[in-house]
């Protein structure tokens, strides 16, 4: 499948601006915005990803709040399929199932509806889209929780991998993992 | 501009889950992950806003914390524009402007960055998206807050209109109101 080459990804790298001490001192935090302000840059970046999924066997997209929503719903849309949201703690109305995980930061909690992933088939394919992947414990919860309501997890996909905090190495255990961007 | 007929409306609508006593006793939420999780459904409202956006001018698209990021991002990438986040204070890394506002369960605040509108024009035009609107302070704050930074809000665009409360009201005042669907 499609990936991108060197000069494409220094052309997106260089759009995202680093901010000093966000969240906390001593952190250097990864700002999208300034991509995603960018037309030519944001719709190139979803239009790699509707090349890299669009024929690829997929029921669903889920978008991990609140960034994840920005890439899995504009993808979803671009290859017409449907955007499921996993969320933080009390935000869904519906009857939910959740899973804790420890960040960087401390401990947090994802939650998913429970008949997020209806349809007719048995085990339908989800597609997990978030903007980055530092330590990996908000999309191993995520994906834990699709295959948890019987879904299948095919691939989760991430804009930008901070591959020197090793995120991917769990999540590697139970599903793809794919990254548009690295920082080493 | 377009809008949708009596039929489509119904369609969408009949999508729209109602979920009791949430998020307090008493209120009925209106659940659109519902909506969501249909790709048909999805994607034909999608479409729709792609129609009646497509043709204007318009420099960017901002959505609200955090639904709003769903089908702004949507829209964006459907018709090439770029994708602003509006969000929740504290959420933003750059240096931000906020404004506070009254809604039905209290006080809050929206963040936006200050360099959010940077382009090569004087006065950017700016569409608003957000999923819902009620009483309206959420959607009228992100307009106050756009104009504030020089740009110009040319419309405020939301896919569900909960009319009886009046919210669309105050935001008249300063920029034009669209909602595709409306619950009297």
């Amino acid at each position: 499948m499609k990936t991108l080459n060197q000069s494409d990804k220094k052309y997106l790298l260089d759009l995202i601006r680093d901010v000093k001490d966000f969240p906390k001192p001593g952190i250097i935090f990864k700002d999208i915005t300034t991509l995603l302000s960018n037309a030519k840059a944001y719709n190139f970046l979803i239009d790699h990803l509707a090349q890299r999924y669009n024929n690829l066997d997929i029921d669903f997209i889920a978008g991990i709040e609140a960034r994840g929503f920005i890439f899995g719903a504009a993808l979803a849309s671009k290859i017409g399929k449907s955007f499921v949201p996993i969320r933080k703690p009390g935000k869904l109305p519906y009857t939910t199932i959740s899973e804790k995980y420890s960040f960087e930061y401390g401990i947090d909690e994802v939650e998913m509806h429970i008949d997020a992933f209806k349809c007719k088939k048995d085990r339908p394919k989800v597609l997990l889209i978030d903007d980055l992947i530092a330590t990996g414990g908000t999309a191993t919860a995520a994906v834990n929780l699709i295959n948890k309501v019987g879904a299948e997890c095919i691939e989760a996909c991430f804009v930008l991998n901070l591959t020197f905090l090793q995120g991917d190495k769990e999540i590697k255990k139970t599903t793809n993992v794919y990254s548009v961007l690295e920082i080493d």
